[in-house]
């Protein structure tokens, strides 16, 4: 930890530190074509961890290429775990699994989904591209609906992935949606380590 | 370290490992006025160090009121800094310094940014809010269009926050907008730790 330097240009300034008259746990969705929904996930993690949060992510989609945030979070020394369940997305990228295979490695995150927010034990937990999930039928609507709806009121819950479902986004206290502008790989950039994976 | 857990809940999938044939440093903008900017940098941050690159972050606006991310870097097990070099936000939310205190403050972070660029030794730096610390002329575009044509080939930058210069965006390779759906303030929620700081 000695590598690690939190200096300030300016030591003489006095840091606030805010705390809510009321703790409430938000419901996040970060949706859109954009890059940046997982990501926005993953560095939530990392202030949640700050504080000392008991985190759990599952990520519904990947789980079939390695990805930086698996040795990231291994290598921060919080009470966080990260779960890949996913085998890829479905039906494109040369995939080489049937939907009911698929479906059913999501049908296993989703349930184990239920019992970690039920359990009450985490302050936040992410469902890292449940929005595509559904999309490909891989879990149904009222499965999330019950999720977002069951949650202790003070853990937060964040859902990413592309067309978040109306409903969903009705029940959400923050929503955002991630426009792309511009994309690396439109100029045939292939995915980057560090940006990317 | 043993309060990590990576289970994957289909452990025959085979994984691949994904190389790009040609490596690129990349310039990436996260722009709009939504939730999710910062977060997304810090969380590009988390899976950098998953491929052990070396990683600096200066907050350009932060530094007057606590936020996790501070806690959640230091007990990152890489070998990343973060730098807190903001007073607040620049004549807003009661903020009491003059703007040449803040420019100056912002002066001595771009310097530091610079110098640390063309080190060379980074393989991703964040600029955290200089959109904001530029568009309150805390910082002059042709500074920070200059960090972005020095920068290293190999090295990735990520700039943040609302709305990003034109000429930046023209810059950049992958340009995100964060448009706001929906956010829990409008509710008179206010700020959660873990979520908002």
């Amino acid at each position: 930890m000695d590598i690690k330097k939190l200096e300030r240009l300016h030591p003489e300034l006095k840091i606030t530190y805010m705390k809510p008259e009321k703790r409430v746990g938000l419901t996040v969705v970060l949706t859109g074509y954009g890059k940046g929904k997982s990501s926005s996930a993953l560095g939530m993690v990392l202030r949640a961890c700050g504080h000392g949060m008991k985190v759990s992510i599952i990520q519904f989609m990947k789980g079939d290429i390695y990805t930086g945030e698996w040795d990231g979070i291994r290598k921060l020394d919080c009470d966080v775990e990260l779960i890949p369940s996913g085998m890829g997305f479905c039906g494109i990228q040369g995939n080489p699994y049937s939907h009911p295979v698929h479906r059913e490695a999501a049908q296993r995150a989703i349930k184990m989904a239920k019992e970690k927010i039920e359990s009450g034990k985490y302050d936040l937990v992410v469902l890292d591209e449940i929005n595509n999930a559904l999309q490909l039928k891989l879990v149904d609507l009222e499965q999330v609906l019950e999720l977002i709806r069951g949650k202790p009121h003070l853990m937060h819950l964040i859902l990413t992935g592309r067309d978040a479902h109306p409903e969903i986004i009705d029940l959400a206290d923050t929503v955002s949606e991630v426009k792309e502008i511009k994309h690396a790989y439109r100029k045939d950039i292939e995915p980057q380590p560090g940006i990317d994976y």
